[in-house]
């Protein structure tokens, strides 16, 4: 498997999954006669990061992820995002900027030396970067808000937060 | 990257993380008077799965994804825990048939065609279903075994999610 397909695809999937639950939310608040960009205060414990903070954390970890494996500067986002409409600009900007990586970019890309602010005077290689650090992380925040929207109410289930599946036809 | 990298460490390591999450809802539960296994019915919504079938599924996902990923046929464990030292002894279990795994049973793991009753006529390859089903979902539950956690109140933070990180001396 290569670095490029366990990387770009499942993380442009989960935020193109994470723009169909706003749409639900959105849907949501409208049947509650609410502004829908309540939703963006919500969060499960008092010291966690709201929803807001979350989808902007799934978004930078998937940018983090694709720029630090090839060894690209990554694109700034200084996390200005007051409305679920500015987090879909900021969802699809990430989401364009997976796109422009190609399968190239990540040669040598899983026995890359990843050097992060916080290990100082210790590197990562890249496979264990994406499999230990970055996955899990983007998971959580992904997931984390996916809960904060079920918590709230929004009509989500699994199939939602998988998105579709690539399967073929058998024979 | 192999498949066996991107499999076996990363699951059996949370699962590790998750037991350590149990250690501190029990020093949360003592700390509080109250029975830890009360926490197992807590859940974040009144139709998701509380904490017990939050960690099962995370079991079930994690041993589903090495049997099918190498044709193997995974243990059954029937769902019948009920108290936190039950669930211990099967993500231990989990943790321990991970361990059985051999880089060798990978061998063309990526490639195989995996069928799957959800999928009637169709496969799936299994890198896809690795990185597009078995990954997301498995972090799914593990996440919301965590958020569950923190929502009431259990002391835990980024770095219990995540648990240790492979890094090496630099020069």
């Amino acid at each position: 498997m290569s670095m490029y397909e366990a990387c770009i695809f499942p993380l442009q999937k989960m935020l193109t999954n994470l723009e169909r639950w706003l749409d639900k939310a959105v849907a949501f608040a409208e049947q509650k006669k609410i502004d829908p960009n309540t939703l963006l205060s919500a969060r499960l414990a008092p010291d966690q990061f709201p929803l807001v903070r979350q989808i902007q954390a799934s978004c930078d970890q998937a940018k983090f992820t694709a720029a630090r494996l090839t060894g690209k500067e990554p694109p700034k986002h200084p996390d200005t995002e007051q409305t679920i409409e500015e987090l879909r600009i900021r969802l699809r900007a990430v989401h364009e900027y997976l796109g422009t990586f190609t399968r190239e970019d990540f040669e040598g890309a899983a026995m890359r030396a990843i050097s992060l602010v916080y290990f100082e005077g210790r590197f990562i290689y890249g496979k264990d970067y994406l499999n230990e650090l970055q996955l899990p992380n983007f998971y959580f925040h992904v997931t984390t808000a996916y809960s904060i929207l079920r918590h709230n109410g929004v009509d989500l289930g699994k199939q939602d937060f998988l998105g579709s599946i690539t399967t073929h036809p058998k024979g």
